[in-house]
């Protein structure tokens, strides 16, 4: 498969997999976390597939596209190492979805942040709240839920906390 | 639609136009031009539709990944302003396939670089030959070919020298 191909595939997980959680959180209040801006484009999804809620996002920069900016109140700038363990601050309640996206080519950082997303993401979700990713954070006890049609396994997680 | 789903649909509409002319072109010899490097996701998708085709890759600057980087014969760093009027000089005779996806944000540039193609591209292609353009290059006396199944109309121009 060309790396084409495999693009396509790894985008097109990440929609379905936002068009399926959008749906499952509509009883859970509160807002959503974005780790990781890029160029804006899934931030951008998320806003129009959630239009009510507060949309909070996290990067060490923003280099997205002008119109995929978030406002000031809502972009968490800085390392997530540092950022992510005082989120709260902003989000005041339990979240109702994080979308995290933010693995690398290299297999160590990646596991470094999996183990780092593990350890501080599930306290930031309220009860029924989602967590989607392309790390697998393994939060103890949650449950795992099927991913969309199509989907390859091992490309994303998606755990609903209990 | 978000920019996600845009890009889904722009990567795909790319992907599809590709694998679609490919099969169009086994009985016209010669090599490929593809307009823009980028990351190089394109250029490896077209080395494995067209394994036994020379690939000579136009950009200003090599910023793909490691692995989609063609070697130096096959490489033609410069402004495309300057090095498409001499492809020539690389290619030798006609050329089977040239696929352009060099468009920006900016209108005024694309209508200038359209231009430009379609003032120097035609020539280069082998009778039978095909150009697969972001931009409408409009070759004069061409035939504009239909696009694959869900690909929207000004999102590609596929034409076929007669």
């Amino acid at each position: 498969m060309s790396r084409l191909d495999s693009f396509i595939r790894r985008v097109s997980a990440q929609r379905d997999c936002l068009n399926m959680v959008a749906g499952m959180i509509a009883g859970v209040p509160g807002p959503v976390l974005e780790l990781g801006l890029g160029n804006g484009r899934t931030y951008d999804h998320l806003r129009e597939l959630l239009p009510d809620r507060d949309i909070y996002v996290f990067d060490r920069r923003v280099a997205a596209h002008p119109d995929c900016i978030p406002d000031d109140d809502h972009m968490i700038l800085g390392d997530i190492f540092e950022t992510l363990p005082r989120a709260r601050e902003r989000t005041g309640g339990g979240v109702a979805l994080v979308h995290s996206d933010i693995g690398t080519g290299d297999a160590e950082s990646n596991a470094r942040i999996a183990a780092f997303l593990g350890a501080h993401v599930p306290d930031l979700v309220a009860p029924g709240g989602i967590v989607v990713s392309d790390q697998d954070m393994a939060p103890a006890g949650w449950e795992r839920l099927p991913l969309p049609e199509g989907v390859r396994p091992d490309r994303y997680f998606i755990y609903r906390r209990g």
